[in-house]
């Protein structure tokens, strides 16, 4: 990474009072519109164990799984996401994961740290969507103010020997002329998930009802739109939850960590 | 991966003919012009600990390290990338590493293999300047007939605990408007090498004499031309040579791996 510019260090400082504000608990709640500009990331905290073979799912399945960071075991800190990152400290909501059962969600991890922890952090899709809006695409659960509609997939992710399990897909409905150009704009973003993986009909990708997703709420779709699905960073929470580890820790749904990077850092040119 | 096409089958059975002539030991040269338009990948075999290591390394060093494939710990096939691919037989020539010394140069290892070596197959230049040369561009070292001249520099990868050490590049002069043009292209090819890392003047890099590169030939830089750097394919294999482990497995330079993968699928976009 380079050293930031003045416009990146404006940026930089935002998100580092936001993650202030978080780790003070004076914010507890979703990170959706805080820190404009910036990197949201999904957290995924495992035991050094499972995570060498999570890095190994991630190498396979860069689409639902583009890797931001990877750090150390028990390393806490995230220099080349933002200086002053602690992991444990600085998502609003975590949740802790026992046996695949959601044992808790606390807004701390200082109490259950272990030497053994790796966490990863994964691209968002808050970073494409900027893209898409600065273009003028009506992004439809963002002009909606609901979350967007997210679906399980009959397309396979390519599995290791314990983590496997059906990608799930995020869907954004628009003309189909947004559509090329949504293409076009998120193919520059492949560290947030890239290009879409299927657009139109939703039964050849295994959506049975495109109006009950099976996460977030349904989006209206006008006549003559079409759906346009976007490989999803649910996809490894569902793997670690149909796999059912005894633990690991991710973000509570919309309470990301936010990163000092800017989005425009993430286009590939 | 999407089912091959037709083009794509013929381009297959060239790779997979090639390969026969490899494993029977009628083909023992390097590979550069074999099966055109199908992907030739680097090499790099590790015993487990290690390889979960070198995985991370990768993931922090993606433009040098663009990894292709990486299979379970004594996996010799490899289907996502050709059917009939068994890593063991199917490279011309292959380098045996013993604490970071040149031990052997065995044309098969199968009396080597071991049930704990994983295999890395990494992302290699001939595919994007495939396409360079399509678009009317002249590689240099293609056009004299000689090896890419490389360097190490003084640019530092993102190490891991065990793994550290500096970037080389390999290096193409080309007129400015070429440059700009190549920078393009391979923009395009993230998953070999990506866009150029530097451009212009070689000591800010730390190339002291841009006529005796490190590995490979010089080559004629024409008044007025821009020598273009790009992140090399041989870094991890002098990253494995200066921490020295006890036993790794790299092809021998130019000795690739031949994938049933077309060139143009390896394009982001």
């Amino acid at each position: 990474m380079q050293p930031l510019e003045n416009g990146q260090k404006t940026l930089a400082s935002d998100a580092q009072r936001c993650r202030a504000a978080i780790r003070l608990g004076t914010h507890t709640g979703p990170t959706a519109g805080l820190a404009p500009g910036c990197v949201q990331a999904n957290l995924m905290i495992l035991p050094q164990d499972l995570a060498n073979e999570f890095l190994l799912f991630c190498q396979r399945n860069p689409k639902p799984c583009p890797l931001l960071a990877v750090t150390e075991a028990g390393q806490a800190t995230v220099p080349s996401m933002g200086e002053s990152i602690d992991v444990r400290q600085d998502v609003p909501k975590y949740r802790v994961w026992r046996d695949g059962k959601l044992a808790s969600e606390p807004s701390s991890l200082m109490d259950l740290w272990r030497d053994d922890l790796v966490t990863f952090l994964i691209g968002c899709s808050f970073s494409f969507e900027e893209a898409l809006l600065v273009d003028g695409i009506d992004v439809r659960h963002i002009s909606q103010s609901t979350n967007v509609p997210m679906y399980r997939t009959n397309i396979a992710t390519n599995g290791t020997k314990r983590l496997h399990g059906p990608l799930v897909v995020s869907m954004r409905p628009m003309p189909a002329a947004d559509a090329i150009r949504a293409i076009q704009i998120t193919s520059r973003f492949p560290s947030v998930h890239g290009a879409p993986v299927h657009l139109g009909d939703p039964t050849l990708i295994g959506i049975r009802d495109i109006n009950r997703p099976d996460y977030g709420d349904p989006v209206t779709i006008h006549e003559g739109e079409i759906p346009v699905f976007w490989a999803c960073g649910v996809t490894p929470q569902s793997i670690i939850q149909t796999v059912k580890p005894e633990f690991s820790i991710t973000h509570a749904p919309g309470h990301m960590l936010i990163t000092d990077i800017s989005n425009a850092r993430l286009a590939s040119f």
